[in-house]
């Protein structure tokens, strides 16, 4: 029920993925409105679960938690606390969905914050960044459980082997960067993984697996990165005249815009997991479109698939 | 001397720069290295100031300040304090600029921390953000120094009338952001000029002046844009067959992607002033081309023109 395009987009985009899933797929929301949008008769691994409440967009996480306890939401975490669900994938409120699933999951023993991650593309393939938004204050030692966890992230979901860490810094040598930043170095050069500092714009330059960094530098630099990306794609689209007799000429233009969209479209990516909690929570773009949602879902069954928490919870104290 | 192609770079763009110039131009460093680059005859307004030594792009700036009293950048710093030279500006090691002009020409009263002020683009007239690296370690208190500096560009450099000032942040709502951000957002909110939080997207899609935050995160935040722009760039270059039979329907592109290159490319800018000192200090990137160098003596002509340094003096401790 939750998103931009909710629930048309949501169910459309489930729809898509239906038939490349090899597991039961649950919408949880009121089903007389997701009946508007689904066939007659659903596909066999399609069921509503009915919620009769919503939490809105703009809502406060907590207010919603103590008011609505039908909620598509608290019902759908729920769903995965009882078993019932592997994970949940969501478009709404991104504050709710974090604080549902830590209020209802917790975290997994070892784990003190969570993270969204959240995987960003390069000329190398790509790398996955943590926190994008989950825990505004934390430690530096926090950045050590990140790292953790984005390496199970660059296995389960990116096929790396081996992952490296890095530290994003404004800076490559040991001694850059602030207090936080510097704590976190010594703290994280202990691992074997751990591949130094790297800055901003060499995340997207160079090779790296896993990028570390706490939420509010996170979600500055992804939203940042979102931006200049829209920026730029509006500047290339005012270049191009309106008017028809001129505007032919410039057609090739989409031959070379066409494979860049694929490269940065957020809709490729589909979801961000929140991770370190006892559940899977995946977290899509508010204004996520049926695209979006398919991806998403399909994340997620990789994520579950490879066993994603499970291999977070294995791995939290023993990973040097 | 200072810079990844000086000193050929930065004669070129001081001898373009020379008769667009109100005033003179001192090229401080080593006369027999510097001559290779220069006419035989000067231009009128145009100097070489000695100095046999240079600091080079990865030393340490408390070494190089204790141990080479004559090189091109402590000259220059000097010449600034004696009163005779307006301004400095450079390409050479950021971090050697940026402290040996604390050193020298120490802070304004009343600003505790200087903040590097850069120009950046957006589809609404561009605006200032600071601290892009200055000073990694503040306390909320000097953000509200940044905003009063900040404004003082916006107006002597951007023709902003009563420019505003946003604090960069996770979230639009006061509520929004870590510690540091909510304790910023309530001393900057005692402002008639504050206008807010904005997040890392929105500074590129709406209208705003001055954006303030600290050095950590607006260096992550201004090199993932650079990284960003780049990787796109990139993308769109790849995107272009290399065989000259095919190439040639691609032309076009060209039309839309030179606009895009004057929005978006460094040398357009030419230089950011480190604010917050008795002096004007104007850091080049290090690969600073002749545009770059010029667009940057011309930047630095109207900060003087425009009393930049004294207005910074005069308001810090009224602007309200």
């Amino acid at each position: 029920m939750g998103g931009d395009h909710a629930p048309g987009a949501i169910v459309e985009g489930a729809l898509i993925a239906a038939p490349l899933l090899n597991r039961k797929l649950l919408l949880v929301g009121k089903p007389d409105v997701l009946a508007h949008h689904l066939p007659k008769t659903l596909p066999s691994n399609i069921e509503v679960v009915p919620a009769a409440e919503t939490v809105e967009m703009d809502e406060k996480p907590t207010d919603a938690y103590r008011k609505k306890k039908n909620s598509s939401l608290l019902v759908a975490v729920n769903l995965v606390k009882e078993g019932q669900a592997g994970a949940m994938v969501s478009a709404g409120n991104t504050g709710a969905a974090n604080s549902f699933s830590l209020l209802v999951w917790r975290q997994i023993p070892g784990i003190h914050r969570p993270a969204i991650a959240i995987r960003l593309p390069n000329r190398h393939g790509g790398f996955v960044l943590l926190d994008a938004g989950a825990s505004p204050d934390v430690d530096p030692e926090h950045l050590v459980e990140f790292a953790v966890m984005g390496r199970a992230y660059a296995k389960a979901l990116m096929g790396r082997k081996n992952p490296k860490v890095h530290l994003l810094n404004i800076g490559e040598e040991p001694s850059k960067g602030n207090a936080f930043a510097k704590q976190a170095f010594n703290l994280l050069q202990q691992k074997s993984w751990f591949a130094g500092n790297i800055e901003g714009n060499d995340i997207y330059r160079k090779h790296c697996d896993v990028v570390v960094c706490d939420a509010f530098v996170g979600n500055v630099l992804l939203k940042a990165s979102e931006g200049v990306a829209e920026m730029i794609a509006a500047f290339l689209r005012d270049a191009v005249p309106s008017k028809a007799h001129v505007r032919w000429m410039y057609y090739p233009v989409k031959w070379v815009t066409a494979p860049l969209k694929a490269q940065i479209d957020y809709a490729e990516r589909g979801g961000a997991p929140l991770l370190g909690l006892n559940g899977l929570c995946v977290i899509c773009h508010g204004r996520s479109n049926a695209k979006a949602i398919k991806n998403a879902l399909l994340m997620t069954q990789t994520a579950l698939d490879n066993e994603l928490v499970t291999s977070i919870r294995d791995t939290i104290n023993s990973d040097d």
